[in-house]
C-alpha cells in the first residue's frame, strides 16, 4: 500500500512545477503583497457581480499557473478545483473554457489542501502527467452568500474573519519544470464538530479539525513538529491558531507553538489592516501558499512545509437553521529545494 | 501510465463489493422499487427541515452499504460524496458521525460517476483498501435551493424534470466481497456550456456534456457501442435524451439508440406518475446505479455497463443573474460476473 501509517498516502514524484496567485487590493496591500503574480485595484475585478468577479480571479490564477509551467490546458489531465459560493460557481464559470476534464470539490477554506491532495494522488499514481488545483474565495460574495450583503452594512464582532479576496492555483507533476517543489505525501480530514454555531467564529469550528489531521500526520509519520520548518494551516485567523495550539497541547501532548504560522495571519496585517481575527476563504490559504510558500521553498529558504488546510463546512441554509458548523482539514507534506 | 487514449483511466482490480440505496415514497412507487433497501412513506424522513431529511436519507444508504459489505467505518480509508445544496450540506451533516475521512464533492447530478472514478482510482493506485462513495438529493429541499419552495405552489413546464428523493452509496474496494462486480475504468468530464438559461430544460443542457463524455470514451477504447448492455446516462430525462441520441448521431456519427438508457427515465413511470420529462438529482442516478444495475451486475445479468452521470452545475446565484447553465458528464465502467 502507497500508505504511511493508519491515514497518510505516499506521494513518490509529485513536483508543483507551477503556482500562481490573483488577489484583491487589501490583500495586496498586506504582508504577501510582493509575492502575488497579479492584484486587482479594487474587488470588482471589472465583472458586473461579485459571483463573476470570483469567477474572473479564478481563471487569471489558473491561467497564469498554466503559463508558468509552459503547459497547454490541453496537456492537464485533470482539474481539482472549488470555492466557498453555492454550487462552486466561481469556479465553474471561471474556469469553463479551459476544457481541461474537471473535478469540483467541496472543503470550505480546506479546499487547496485537498485540491493539492488530490492532484498528488492522481500525478504519483500515474493517471495524470500534470494536475491543475485551484481554489477562490471573495469578500464580497462570500459576505452575501454567508452573513449579509455589504450593503446592510453589518457589523462584525472581533471573532469574525476576513474573507480573502483571492484566487490560487498550482500545476501538479510528474517533472519538477525547474521548481524543485515536491509534495511528498498528502492527508485527508475527518469532519469534526465542535457543536459552534457562530458564523463569526469559524476559528473556533475549524481548530479541533486542524489538530485531529496535524496529530494523525505526526503519528503516522512519526515525525516532531521541530522536524518541519512550518506547520501551516489555513485559516484559523488569531483565535482558532491560539486554540489550535491549546488543543494539540492538552488533548495530545504536542507543541506546536515555535513551528506553527497560520495563512489567515500572514495575508492581512492585523495590526494595521481592520480584518477582525484575520484572513479566511478558500482564496486565503490559496493564494499564500501558491505565492509566498511555493517561492520560499522553490529558493530553498523553507524545506519542508505541512499545510493543513481547514474548512468550516457551514451553509446559509444550516446556520439559518441553528445548526453547528461541522469542519475538516486535509494537509500536503510539501517540500523545498534540496529535500 | 494507467491511461487508456488520451482521456480515460485504466482502474485494475477495483470492485463494488456493496452498494445501498435509500429513496422516499414516489421513488418506491416506481419501477424500481423493489431494488432499493430502504424507503419512507412520506418526504419529511422523521426530520424538521427538508435539508436534515436528505441529511437523514444520505446516512442510511451510507451506513447500509457499509454494513452490506460487512466493514467497520473506521476499515473504510476515503470517503467521496456529494449532493446538490449549498456548501453540500446534506452530506456532511448526514455522514460526520462516521468519521470516515471525506472529499467533498460537487458535480451537481453527475456526483456520484464523479464518486466512483475517484474511489476506484484511489482503491487501483493502492492508497485506499475501501474507500466510499456516496450522492444524494431530495425533491423538497432541491425545489426550495433550486426553483420555488413547494409552499409556493409554483407550476412546472413539461421540459422540467423531478428531482428524485433518494441516496445511492457504494462500497469500492480491492477484494469483491462476492460481488464480482468491477469498475474497470473511469473517464472525468469536461464542462460544456450549450448557453441554455432555463433552469427547467436540464436536460438540454447536458445532452452536450455526456455526448462529449460517451465519445471520447468510446474513442479512447476503441469500442462501439454495441459493446455494452447500456450505455446508462443520469439524469438527462426524456427531453436530454432524445437530444443526446441526435447529438451522437449527428456530430460524432455514433448511434447508441439502440444501447441507451437514462436513470432519470427508469426511477420514475412517466405515464403513471407526474414527473414531468423524468427524474434527476444526484440521488437518481445514485439509487439506480446502487440498486437495479448493481444487483443485475451482480448477478451476471448485465455485463458491461458504461455509467455516465450527467450534471447541470447551475446554481440559484447564476440562475438569477440570467447566466448559462454549464454541464459536466463523468463516467465509469461497470461490468458484471463473469467478464
Amino acid at each position: 500500500m502507497n500508505r504511511i501509517g493508519k491515514y497518510t498516502v505516499r506521494t513518490d514524484g509529485v513536483f508543483v512545477s507551477s503556482a500562481a496567485a490573483a488577489v484583491g487590493k487589501t490583500e495586496h496591500d498586506g504582508p504577501m503583497g510582493e509575492y502575488f503574480d497579479f492584484s486587482y485595484p479594487d474587488d470588482g475585478i471589472g465583472q458586473t457581480s461579485w459571483e463573476q468577479a470570483e469567477s474572473e480571479l479564478h481563471r487569471k490564477a489558473v491561467e497564469t499557473a498554466i503559463k508558468k509551467a509552459n503547459l497547454m490546458p490541453d496537456e492537464i489531465n485533470i482539474h481539482f478545483g472549488g470555492d466557498l459560493l453555492n454550487q462552486c460557481c466561481a469556479t465553474t464559470f471561471g474556469v469553463k473554457d479551459f476544457n481541461i476534464p474537471i473535478a469540483g470539490l467541496f472543503g470550505a477554506c480546506s479546499t487547496m489542501a485537498l485540491a493539492l491532495a488530490l492532484s498528488a494522488v492522481l500525478v504519483s499514481s500515474g493517471y495524470a502527467d500534470n494536475a491543475l488545483a485551484s481554489a477562490s474565495s471573495h469578500f464580497c460574495s462570500a459576505e452575501k452568500q454567508f452573513r449579509f450583503p455589504l450593503e446592510y452594512g453589518g457589523q462584525r464582532p472581533p471573532t469574525a474573519q476576513r474573507t480573502a479576496t483571492a484566487a490560487g492555483a498550482g500545476i501538479i507533476s510528474n517533472s519538477d519544470n525547474g521548481s524543485s517543489v515536491k509534495i511528498q505525501s498528502a492527508i485527508f480530514g475527518r469532519i469534526c464538530d465542535p457543536d459552534i454555531t457562530d458564523a463569526n467564529n469559524m476559528g473556533a469550528a475549524m481548530a479541533p479539525a486542524a489538530a485531529d489531521t496535524i496529530a494523525r500526520f505526526l503519528n503516522d509519520t512519526n515525525t516532531m513538529p521541530e522536524d518541519y520548518d512550518i506547520i501551516l494551516t489555513g485559516d484559523l485567523g488569531a483565535i482558532g491558531s491560539e486554540l489550535l495550539i491549546d488543543i494539540l497541547a492538552e488533548n495530545y501532548n504536542i507543541d506546536i507553538s515555535k513551528v506553527h504560522n497560520d495563512c489567515g495571519l500572514m495575508l492581512f496585517d492585523k495590526e494595521k489592516q481592520d480584518v477582525y481575527s484575520g484572513g479566511s476563504g478558500c482564496g486565503c490559504s490559496a493564494s499564500v501558499v501558491c505565492s509566498y510558500i511555493f517561492k520560499k521553498l522553490s529558493s530553498g529558504e523553507l524545506k519542508k512545509v505541512f499545510f493543513a488546510g481547514t474548512g468550516a463546512l457551514m451553509s446559509p441554509t444550516t446556520s439559518q437553521q441553528s445548526l453547528s458548523i461541522p469542519s475538516i482539514a486535509h494537509g500536503v507534506l510539501l517540500t523545498g529545494k534540496g529535500v
